[in-house]
């Protein structure tokens, strides 16, 4: 209720803030009999990791997870998994500028009316840095779909956008460029500018585009938990996202139904996917695709204009080792979102029938 | 769990087919003391009704609300309010059409797969006729939240885009016309487009743009149930809508954290709203405002070739009394939702702090 | 979260207060594909229904279910079950006495403290009227359980106490007389007592004792939401409940453990089954059985001292048509929750292993 | 859902096995604001700690728990309190014997059942070592409460029963013997049956009541989840427990209204307090005071008779440090629920009202 957890089935609970002695979380429901790859695991939280790169933060963090529990001999026992990611990299100091100010287009303001105070080093719980714990419930849950494929990139930077249809992109080229843009020719466009951007002290926004394939028939609970409706609370709960659409999305707005509605084949399969794999809230079948949008970065490296508990103007100098474009650290994020909602779909969908 | 609750302290669980005896639901958690106008709840209601104008359906139905408990004395009590909307118009013969094959881009083939079958009579649970239950609940959710003003209307249908920002219009001027425009002269273009397109037989998208407003700090869980990202579940939950915008939303992509960021004044209150009311994922004071993309209704009076149960090809003529665009009637119906999101999240912020 | 709902999967949330235009509830969650036998329900609220014997209460309500949703050519459809049973026999002048005095043990004071006032005809929402809504949601999840066996019966009344083990009973019996005693020779003791303390304008307490027979191994899910802490909640969520137990109960606590435990066969099942068909809070394939205490009904009619909501001391007379003994009629409810708790723990079992 | 988590607004997730890395949880919803005493939480974790007298199990554990976020500054922030115990004296090879048998009366043979394997290391999750999570979460839990008095006692070791009423005992006893009973005389006995018992490598049951006190009048949702039914199954939720009663509780049944009825003082409070301090489902200010029927531990240290996992009879002779009465450590667990229970509903009925 608290909103630290997320699903009813596979669900995950997170604990942590920035600079506290360690974030994780419990995933409760995960099914018995999954044999773990553990390093799998730790190659997604990996993905994530700052330092990985030039555009991404140059912080250091090792970002190691301790599996806690609800493993033995190798598989999951159907009772919780408690996982642990100890902060190593803790600098408080960093933070001493921030702890009586707001920072504008932060949460620190909301935090202290909410609360009453807050923990300021580094955004506390309001820290991107607690994704970390979903990336690696995000890989179990991956382990436990298996024939899903889900894959995200980054198809737009700025003004930057990938115009290609998802269809027609490599995604083995994912990971071979640091933007993770799944064409390499954007990719190095990408980059450029986000380097550019980042010499200026600014931040840049972007989109991420995610597909999920062989996603079966019937996940998606019709009326309020409609599959798409999840994903996109999902995504909406990741820091920094200001939009999602599936589909045909917003361009959808446009179109005539009579071009818009998707025409079955024999197999009860779709000759176009304007849908985005889901009716009525339900998987059709067909491959799901849907753009996540990211606000730019609120940190940025120069000079700014801002208020004290008081209200009293105060201007203050941005520092620190921050992400010029967050869409590159997002992308495993942004799958492992969708895996922990098509995990915990799957098990809701064993209980629609008798 | 099966999807068809909304809201954890102010919970909304609806029931009913298009063509079933009755739908309705069951609100619980509503808080006691709450003068009910009862009248208001019945005029939101007219306000989703087939048959009000020209550019709706012409089915009829009375639409009228039997609250069956959770009041006494015309306040509410604090216990469950029962109510029920009787369907009194069924021609569920006018469906034989649709009973052994799947219309596209409907919820149809997916519904047979789920459950084994399906109630076929115009469309079952997957009508949008279940959100009239909302509106009612969304009603209440209102009466509750009292000094919110909440104001949705169409700002696009196909490509007629109003390119006010929405301080420069009139609220005022929403239920002055049949499209629900609050631009009186876009309105009347919107409304010729609509009546063209019926007149060919087909349908079109449109957008609504809510804005919520005198909305106290402090409301919204950070983390998974971020205010925005509920929002998001909510409108993304009603028929048709295919994407979800919040504050600068996809356009936030192509713009730089600099001038993204929202200045502080000294009350905190922002000199920009780029946020749209929502930092961290907690209402910050400003002005909620987000925009909801719909799709072209699905049913076009058109023949098409759709498939059978067994997968045989079948030529279909579309047929029956349907909206040609769906947005003028979606207005109470994203209010409603964001009232009851509203209502959820001022419940939930009683107890943040001790 | 307000306290209505019960069940995670299958769940029902109920509404209604006993002068209300109707109470009635919503069971989201059942499968689709039940053959739903309509009679069977209106025979289990036949049992529940005041005015059926000499030992209960003689208000007359007719108690008829009309359900609304969720069911389409005899079969539940996987979609919400809406269902209402409208109140035909509201006297609520009878009342009048109750309005501005707490009647002692009942839930009038609370109610006016939790909620500021309340809705007094005739207990309102506290009264145990609600229970006939669970008595339908029961019948309905009986049938899904279908191989599942659950009889409960009326093992006390007052001092008189049935001491014969279950399995030496005929539950063929328990419909045959008024008390729903399994036992006819206690049977005819237990009626002459509650006729006696009926006469003196009194009210006494019993015990109804329920067995579960050919319940699968592995339902329950461990540590908190064990199965048999599930029914006890579910049997003291029942007015005027006062204790549970299982198993060896409260007799186990003066046993040694060598003798309290069950010993394997080599089938798995156990000589004997102290535990109450429940080990480690999942189901382990053996009758499960439990007893649960009731208190005497509050209202006597006789006079009595109480105070008004000023605090004033004044006399009563007690009236009304009330039971002067709870548990025949609370037979069917012990079932019904009983029946609820194991569709609900069968849907979540479905998902513990990959 | 899978039955790790407990409450709603004050939740609490565990997680971890008897011989796993660690064990620990997560206290989701804990308000902000609270001055957190480390030094207390620790406190009653070693009143639940092996090896504290030679009447419990001579297991050592440092049982020293880790709090890894939520707290700030020394008080509580409103974000998840993850917390974690490390497992240091895991003595796995002690428990080659039970790997491929079942102990009669234990979760052994279910966990195979319902998971298809199990951790048997010291029964794994279903050891009552989870226990020591709820503690940490209660200690909190009282924290928060703060004026409310929750003490719990022995009251009952096999046949060894205090007749004593509650009111007549000096709770300042219980923690100044190793039984913890609130009589100095009885607890004498107790110890010396129990250590009786003990050496005949047997075990006994006993029975814990709980008082709490300075209870708000107010708590408790109505109908399902009424204060009691929901102490009632935290209680029935600890390990070993068979039976829960409050106020009158079984006893009650044997008593006639007319006598059983609270009779009211003019400030609401009442002469008698058969009802527990609980009418329909909410607390009435009165002392809230319940008991708990605990079973014999199923480990007894004697050779017996049991199954393979192929269903072969096999002998074998308990072994390992275990306690020979549970109850002397369940009484901080009976406190530390009854506290969770009391700190959810204390949130809940912050949204009664407007």
């Amino acid at each position: 209720m608290a909103g630290n957890s997320f699903g009813s089935l596979f669900r995950l609970t997170t604990f942590g803030e920035s600079h506290g002695r360690a974030l994780g979380g419990i995933i409760d429901g995960c099914p018995a009999g999954i044999v773990l790859d553990q390093d799998a695991i730790q190659q997604e939280l990996n993905r994530r990791r700052p330092g990985q790169s030039s555009i991404v933060t140059q912080r250091k963090e090792a970002d190691t997870v301790e599996i806690y529990s609800g493993t033995f001999e190798g598989k999951t026992t159907g009772t919780p998994i408690g996982f642990a990611i100890h902060n190593t990299n803790q600098k408080s100091k960093d933070y001493g500028h921030i702890k009586d100010s707001y920072r504008p287009s932060h949460a620190d303001y909301v935090y202290d009316q909410k609360y009453g105070f807050r923990d300021y080093r580094g955004g506390g719980r309001s820290s991107a840095r607690e994704t970390a714990s979903r990336v690696v419930a995000g890989a179990i849950a991956k382990q436990f779909l298996k024939d899903v494929r889900i894959n995200a990139f980054v198809s737009q930077v700025g003004e930057l956008k990938l115009e290609k249809n998802y269809q027609e992109l490599d995604f083995n080229q994912i990971e071979k460029n640091a933007v993770r843009c799944a064409d390499p020719e954007m990719a190095a466009l990408m980059e450029d500018y986000i380097k550019a951007v980042k010499k200026e002290g600014d931040t840049i926004g972007g989109v991420i585009t995610c597909v999920a394939q062989n996603v079966p028939v019937g996940l998606g609970e019709p009326v309020f938990d409609k599959l798409h409706a999840e994903l996109g609370k999902a995504m909406l709960s990741i820091n920094a996202v200001k939009g999602f659409e599936y589909g045909s999305g917003f361009a959808g707005v446009a179109m005539k139904g009579s071009s818009h509605n998707d025409q079955f084949n024999a197999d009860g399969s779709t000759k176009t996917n304007l849908s985005g794999g889901v009716q009525g809230g339900i998987s059709n079948g067909m491959d799901i695709y849907f753009n996540v949008a990211f606000k730019p970065v609120a940190t940025v490296l120069q000079a700014y204009d801002t208020i004290d508990k008081e209200g009293n103007k105060v201007t203050t100098q941005g520092k620190g080792r921050h992400d010029p474009c967050v869409v590159p650290r997002a992308v495993p994020i942004v799958e492992a979102m969708t895996a922990l909602v098509l995990a915990d779909y799957s098990l809701l969908a064993r209980t629609n029938k008798i």
